[in-house]
């Protein structure tokens, strides 16, 4: 099959594709070279990264000219890898090895190609980049896989464009709330329109679903986002579950006042209200591991220097590997909330805009996993570590036992930054990990059935 | 004398001139009347607040039409009041009322026109309309002062429109810098150039200088601006100082992070360090009568939700009535600030764009308001409190004893906001204690020579 798509226009910038012609050739000569897979993984995230919105930065929002044409690349990467590759409704590229065994159905892996607004380069395509690698390494080794691998490049889940998060997992697993489609950019344009002018047919998002009883499971690989592993000096981990997440956003209203002139004991500064709460986030949710608060929107608006703040506004983000945990640090923080605001005579008001449930990965996914990464490094246990960020593997559980790798991100674990960083070593061990995985998880099942 | 800015096109509203000419009306007809003072100063400040850059609020900038327009009522007024009157080449309105004792000299008394953005009717315009007021009332009773009196309408003090404060007071004493000529308005205007279109010479700023020994005293009139003599239940007080100030821009650098992915103990957050001096700053500044600190500006820039703060900028503002006093508060405050530096990881820079020397008012001023409070109010004893804001008074004490009489803001005691209130009986007793304060002032300079 071929991109529903594919639009003159993409072919203007020649050496882009004179990049992309140069992947393949490596691709093509892979199972004769040493073991260049970690080079490879750079490289053609490299070469995803230079196609952006934004010419000195990375930006790759949903259905602009640089998705598309990135779409287009990866495209062009699978089917000279050997998949049958399709876009979908929705923009997702899927990738389809069919597997050699009497075994029904699919393993599906793969992450995001969207990126956020001036981004890192490995953030989401790590997950579609290795699974590519691994299957060509594996194939132009002669060995044919006995369950069929479905690699999908989900086309959107950063909600950067449409403020709309993991439109392409959802349409993918028949979630694809259509009411989104009215949505529009801070141009004015619809989501609608925006498909439309991408030769997407959004009447036809229902057909993107995959058949749930097709899917023998979900892999999805990420760059952790963190400095969990790089501080303990692992190259891998298994992910035990993704973080729900609460989040609102909160208003303090006191009294504005001269700086001067107003006592301090008469004040009521929405601003030393809304630090009281900012370090009790801070301390509640240091109390326990996984758990994590941030408040990473804050505001006096219109403050000037010498006016003592009448309004504070700022967000508060919480999140815990399960969601006892994540309730019982709200409730606290409200509780603090509640005792500042009679204490300072401010008013503060609260209000909910997200609340999303953890989930726990698959046991079996999670024990095969580990079993690979043991096997790959030599090691006798894999670091077992949660996610806090949300991820599509998050929407895929809905449909099928998931489970997730979590690559070493360097840099201090620097993301959603330019300078997110991924080691050739630890590309190459993703990549290694993921092979042995796909050997196994086939021989499982072939045994199973 | 004349106005040397009268134009054609300000009189183009024929009802605001009614209502100036029905004021004159009411000034010819005091000595007769009871005891209008308080209702006639609040519809004297209502009729300055009907000129207004913005027409759904009131914000009077420096040689705007609106301005213009204020200083041409003052100068109605002070004219139908038997002053001589001109406009003097930095848009000052001087109002003089010759002395008919022996003594040499004039006691200078005023406050300033120009009026903050969104402002109240009262910061500024009390400090001109009482004396007018207080001055007329005691020519109409057939009382001839002995020594002088010189009303002034200063420009310019909040420094709204070229962020530049005091230019009133600065030209009146001599201390004009001419380098502020060359600054701009938001919409590019030099204030050369805004002085020219006005009909104003720039190169006649020197001679608006008062000669320093000709005055034997400034007076100036405010309205409290903060809830002190509301809380207490006194129309009036007299200042005993007006604070020093240190402003600060302060930044946090910190790094920023995911708000899922990065564990509390591994964070450096530029805001949670903020919040920390935020309360530090409000805590030591609780610590002493007069002094005062506040963050009044407070923003992560660029913040999301889900992104740790990787900066934080903010302001800090500490006043108090003696410069040790601010200082070791300071002190103490950029010590926390280290703390919270070398424990969080991250770095804060200090920038000082302020510091401004306390003043003490001059006690024989002060000894002298105080009596007339007590006369006016049968009290034993005049409220003392320092002026936590700067004043047009601070500029005037570089060449003349200062004093000020502060005047209870009601509402709170709210200022530079619309619901800045007055009271029309706090208005009276303002104008009683000034027309005692004259009546004394000049006995005791004619028994002095």
């Amino acid at each position: 099959m071929t991109s529903l798509w594919r639009h003159p226009r993409w072919l203007r910038n020649e050496h882009r594709w004179a990049l992309g012609v140069a992947l393949l050739d490596i691709l093509e000569r892979l199972g004769a070279a040493g073991d260049p897979a970690g080079s490879l993984v750079l490289a053609m995230a490299e070469s995803l990264a230079s196609f952006s919105d934004d010419p000195s930065a990375l930006t790759c929002s949903y259905l602009t000219a640089a998705h598309r044409a990135t779409a287009d690349r990866i495209q062009d990467w699978m089917l000279a890898a050997g998949f049958q590759s399709h876009i979908d409704a929705v923009g997702n590229v899927v990738g389809l090895l069919e597997g050699t065994g009497p075994a029904h159905g699919f393993l599906l892996s793969g992450s995001h190609y969207d990126t956020v607004v001036n981004a890192g380069k490995f953030d989401g395509r790590l997950g579609i980049i290795v699974p590519i690698v691994a299957a060509t390494r594996l194939r132009r080794a002669g060995v044919r896989l006995p369950v069929g691998l479905q690699v999908i490049a989900f086309a959107e889940e950063e909600g950067v464009r449409f403020e709309s998060t993991f439109l392409g997992s959802r349409a993918l697993t028949g979630q694809f709330d259509s009411k989104v489609l009215d949505r529009t950019d801070v141009a004015g344009v619809s989501m609608r329109a925006a498909m439309a002018a991408a030769g997407l047919d959004w009447t036809a998002i229902a057909s993107a679903a995959v058949t749930p009883d097709s899917v023998l499971g979900f892999v999805e690989i990420h760059i952790e986002q963190g400095p969990v592993l790089l501080d303990e000096n692992l190259p891998v981990g298994v992910v035990t579950s993704i973080a729900g997440s609460i989040r609102n956003t909160v208003t303090v209203t006191g009294m504005a006042g001269h700086s001067g002139t107003v006592p301090m004991g008469k004040r009521r500064d929405a601003a030393a209200a809304a630090a009281e709460i900012i370090l009790a986030v801070e301390q509640r949710c240091s109390r326990y591991p996984g758990l994590v608060g941030t408040v990473g929107q804050l505001v006096v608006p219109g403050g000037a220097m010498n006016v003592i703040p009448g309004s504070c506004h700022f967000s508060v983000d919480v999140r815990a590997p399960t969601d006892l945990v994540r309730d019982a640090a709200m409730e606290d923080i409200l509780a603090v909330s509640r005792e500042v605001a009679a204490r300072r005579k401010v008013d503060i008001e609260w209000k909910e805009v997200l609340r999303v449930s953890s989930v726990e990965c698959a046991p079996q996914i999670r024990t095969q996993l580990a079993d690979s990464v043991c096997r790959v490094l030599d090691v006798p246990a894999a670091r077992r570590l949660p996610s806090g960020a949300g991820h599509d593997a998050m929407v895929m559980a809905n449909i099928t036992p998931m489970g997730m790798l979590f690559v070493r991100c360097g840099n201090g674990g620097v993301s959603h930054h330019p300078s997110e960083t991924l080691s050739e070593e630890d590309a190459d061990t993703a990549v290694r990990v993921f092979e042995d995985f796909l050997l196994h998880f086939g021989e499982a099942h072939v045994a199973g059935k």
